[in-house]
Parts: structure tokens; sequence; C-alpha cells
């Protein structure tokens, strides 16, 4: 399942630009997947895209409006249905990223018979996987792991497959949550399999590959995470990661959503490589990817320093500077490209 | 969801006795519970219990016809619809733990909703859960854990929930397979929920209690197993169990159906205290639980003794010798009832 790209972006009423986050995710990353955005009345979150019709969508080129807004409980609001409808009658498939899928609205769902769209509902996998098998694959994997949930583990993948890239890697990001399927087109919401399958999920989602090649998996939750641990587990046993990145956010000191203490970054490092084993003996951390959005740029580059001295690694902010620290030590562990 | 009781065990044309193995764990453990079987032309299965049709079954009181065959696949064969049907319209509820839903046959979904009777897909739970919290619940946990899967984690814990309740200890079984599931009349198949809710299922399964009451809990998979890791620690973390007894099968070499080494007891020891004090710090080891099924008595015993001096914790096969050692050791670390 490949999601057709360029993309019409549906905010319908989002009421603030939080709401439209995934949306926002997908043009920060891939703007030139876009055509424009389509909002309702009443809407407040812009992405600066142009607002477009679906007719002229269409015109564009347009070939799939993706739902990226979220609401409380991630239903699809009664008024939402009928510009989904549109945009499947004039030929658009559409994708989802809701608890409750498109494919279960009767009206969204004939108007797609009729007009023989697809409806992909990325947080309900259709693909049937096979269990894990933890057989080493071909080629190079990446995972960024994390102290918790929320502390940028997607941003961090995204700017590291940009980053090497850039530097010649052969490197393709590989999508493991609803706003990470709609950046790269494809991938699986791991969190929403079936608990026998998380880890063949995983296989699935990084297949054997060309050996100088890398996947650069979005990392789930944390192995410290009372509620999603199974997750992250699976995920990383499935990925069989050469290489990891602990993504953290310094401030926090409580579990995003329960009263567990963060762990340390070297208990995610210790860990990590000791499950991890399992399925890749030479798996190694290769930076420290430090969430300091809420700190000064004092105080950010003093807790980078402080991060860099105490465990040995390269650490850095990606989002105020970049990654490229880290990506020098995927030179200096793995080869040049 | 409560499955009621008695039951009526459906064996199907089940080719052999493996194939009703589903249903002989229930007689194995639950006699009392079931009322007959009911075998169709060329069934070579046998649980010991009476042959009776539908119509005497329901007249001994059967409330339950309880489907305890499997076939290569999960499916129902379209010549059990039959069957099934006509105890509905008896008007008793059916339970299966078939990959293919009851409830999508159409045939016995019309005839549920026609006699308004319930329908149970223990491994397609309906259940609504919440994502784990990870806080402490008040009550004692124990939790069968393994070096693999298949090695005796439900019998285990079966035969030490009616050792410990023979010794005056309140304790329940909690099952969380589906053979599991008609033996304790609820429960989850947790390898078949949605990933995110693997130990919020867990903590759903075993809740806040006396305190001096123990939940027994069927433990899955391994955590060094590639293929169901993420299951046996979401499982581990939300059980949040006080006492755990590891099951070993000593003469497996590779772990079921992929081609990785067994994990040693110790490791299975350490890795689960490990993991498990996020969720309880006071996790200790109580005991293994050793399968001799493949071995001489003189073995066995060779090989228990052994593992008593190697672990420094009580050992023995729960079939061949019973489990009071390790509820000895059970009272030793938290009292008599």
């Amino acid at each position: 399942m490949e999601i057709e790209k360029p993309y019409l972006l549906f905010l319908g009423d989002a009421p603030d630009a939080l709401a439209a986050k995934t949306a926002q995710g997908i043009v920060d990353w891939r703007r030139d997947w876009c055509v424009g955005q389509l909002r309702l009345p009443g809407c407040l979150a812009d992405t600066g895209l142009p607002d477009l019709d679906i007719a002229t969508a269409r015109a564009r080129g347009g070939k799939t409006l993706i739902v990226g807004v979220a609401n409380a409980g991630g239903v699809l609001p009664p008024h939402w249905a009928a510009p989904i409808v549109a945009a499947i009658a004039a030929g658009m498939d559409v994708a989802a990223g809701l608890h409750m899928k498109l494919a279960d609205n009767p009206e969204i769902a004939a108007a797609a018979a009729k007009h023989g769209r697809r409806l992909f509902d990325v947080r309900h996998s259709t693909e049937r996987f096979a269990t894990g098998k933890g057989v080493k694959r071909p080629g190079k994997r990446l995972l960024t792991v994390g102290t918790d949930c929320s502390v940028g583990k997607k941003y961090t993948a995204l700017a590291l497959e940009r980053a090497m890239t850039a530097r010649g890697y052969h490197a393709d990001f590989r999508a493991t949550g609803q706003t990470g399927v709609f950046i790269s087109g494809r991938g699986v919401s791991v969190d929403a399999v079936v608990a026998d399958f998380i880890s063949g999920a995983a296989e699935w989602l990084t297949p054997a590959n060309d050996p100088d090649h890398w996947d650069v998996v979005e990392g789930q939750g944390s192995l410290f995470h009372p509620s999603f641990a199974g997750v992250t587990l699976g995920l990383l046993h499935g990925a069989q990661p050469d290489a990891f990145v602990v993504c953290h956010e310094p401030t926090r000191t409580r579990m995003r959503g329960v009263e567990h203490r963060l762990p340390t970054i070297r208990e995610v490092i210790d860990l990590t490589v000791q499950c991890g084993r399992l399925t890749n003996p030479d798996i190694r951390c290769v930076g420290i990817a430090v969430n300091t959005e809420r700190l000064s740029d004092e105080e950010a580059r003093r807790v980078i320093a402080e991060t860099v001295r105490a465990e040995g690694l390269p650490a850095t902010d990606p989002v105020r500077f970049g990654v490229e620290a880290i990506v020098d030590k995927i030179a200096e562990e793995f080869g040049l490209p």
C-alpha cells in the first residue's frame, strides 16, 4: 500500500494549530508533495499552503485527500463526510489516521465503492503480517529510541534521513506512526497492530536491502514506559538496528501520562543494547538527540555539552543545531557512503 | 464478559487428540464445569466426557457450547455451522477461540440475534482497554514466565492456583490465552489485543484486590523470543508481579519457530527482575518449573537437583512432582495464608 502523491491536506474546522499537527508535519517535511490545503469555515489552523477547493486541487494533480487533523477521541465528525465524499467523487483517494475508520462511514464507503477510489485508515493496518523471525537481513538500520514518548523520535529520524541523504548515503525514513506514514507515503502504525505481530510488522517495514542502504526507523514509546514498552521492545527486535539514537527531553521529570520517573540516558542505552542484541549482536548507540525546546540557547548548549561529556557520544538538538554530529559518528562507525 | 457454565464441549470432527487440546485442557482442569462432549461423525478425539446431543446437554443444564477444537488456519468449516446454530436455537451461548470469528458467520450471527444468545470470540477481545498506568495495586500477583513459548506456563499457573488454594490461600488463575479463558470463564488473549493496550489489558485482568489475594497469571512468550517479546514485556509490566516462576524445557536447543538459542534460566530471571522492577520494585523469583516430559524419571530428578543447586531456588516439574516446593517458597517469602 502506497499513498499516491500529491496530497490535498484537509484541515476541517481545526480549532487551533495543534489540532492540525499531522498536516503541519507533512508540510514541514514534504511540502513538495502537497498541492494545497482544504479548510472548512471556522478553521483556525493554517499550514501556509494555498487554500484550494477540490476541483482546483484535482486540476493541479491532487491524488489523495489527507485528513490531517485530529479531534478528541479520534472520531470523524458528521459534517466532514460531505467534503470527503466530494473529493472521492472528483477522483481522489482519501487517507486518515483517526480511531474511527473512513471505511466505517457508510456515505464515504459507498462513494469509494462507486468511484473505485481507495480509503487508507493508517491506524488500522489491513496488511497481514507474519510473526517476527529475528533473522539478520542485509542492509543497515538505525532506530530512534527514547527516554519517554513524544521527545522527538520522528523528527530526529526525518532529520537524519535528510542529512544522511545530503552526505550521499542511501537512506529511507521508515514510518511507524500515522503522521510518519503520510510523510513517507507508506509504513505501519506499529502501536495499532495486533500484539503478536509487532516485531513481524517491523520486519515487514525494514526488509532486506542493499548492504549500504540505511533504513532510518521512527521509534515509538520507551522501554521504560509502563504503558508502551511492549511496542518499543517488539519494534527494537523487528527493526534489528545496527545503530540507535536516544531521544531525550531534559526538563521532563515524569513520563508522559504516568507517574513514573524518567530513566537516565545511560539506562536507556544499556537496556536497548542488552535487548537489541537478541536480533543484532552489533547494535550500538551513535548519539543523543536532546530536545531543548524549553531551554534558552545558553542552557541548551550547556546541557548538550554535559551530555557529550557524560555519555562519551555525540549529542545535539536536531531542531536547533542539526544532526551533523550524529552523521559524523555514523560515518566513523560504519564508513562513508 | 463471563462465559456461563456448565459447558458442552464441541469437538467437531477432530482428526486426532491434539486437534482437541483446548477441550482436553478444559476437562483436565474444570471437569465439573462440563456436562459432556458433542462429536461429529469421524471425530477421533475423545475427552472422556459423555457424548451428549444438544437437547440432552440443555436438559442437563448446559449453558455454553465451547468450540474446543482447532484446525489449520483457525477457520470455521462450513459444516460446523449447523450444530452451532442448533445449540443457539436450543438456548445456548457459543464460545470459540478461532482466528475466524463466530460473529462473522452469517448463519451463526443471525441465529444469535434471533435467539438473543451471546457469541464469545475469545481471540478477538471486544473489551475496550485503557493504556496501562503502572500504578501499584493492592493484592498480590504471581506471573509464570518462560525461557521459550510452550514450556508449561499455563499448566504451572493452574497447578499453583490449585495448590495454593488447597493450602488456604485466596488464589485465582488469570487467563491470557484462549484455552486459559475457557478454563477460568474469563480473561483476555493478550497476544490478540492491539499493541498499545498490552499492559492495559494485563492491568484490567489483575485489578486491585484484597491484600492477601493472589492473582496467578498465565504468562505468554519469552522476553528472549524475537517474535513475541513485546507481548511478554507488556504483560510483565501490566501484571506487576510480586513473584514469578520461570518455566523451562531442558531438552530444547532452539526457540520455538525461530533459530535463536534458548536463554539460560539465569538470563530470564535477571531480565525479568530488571524489567519487572519498573512496575513492582519488589519483584522476585520464587521457583523454576522444569518441563521434563522428554526425560526419564532419573534424568528428571537429576536435572531438577542441578537446577536447585545452580539457581538457589526451588525447582520441580509441576506434572511429575507437583508444585509444593514452590508454594513453600511463596509461604517463606510472603507469609502463610
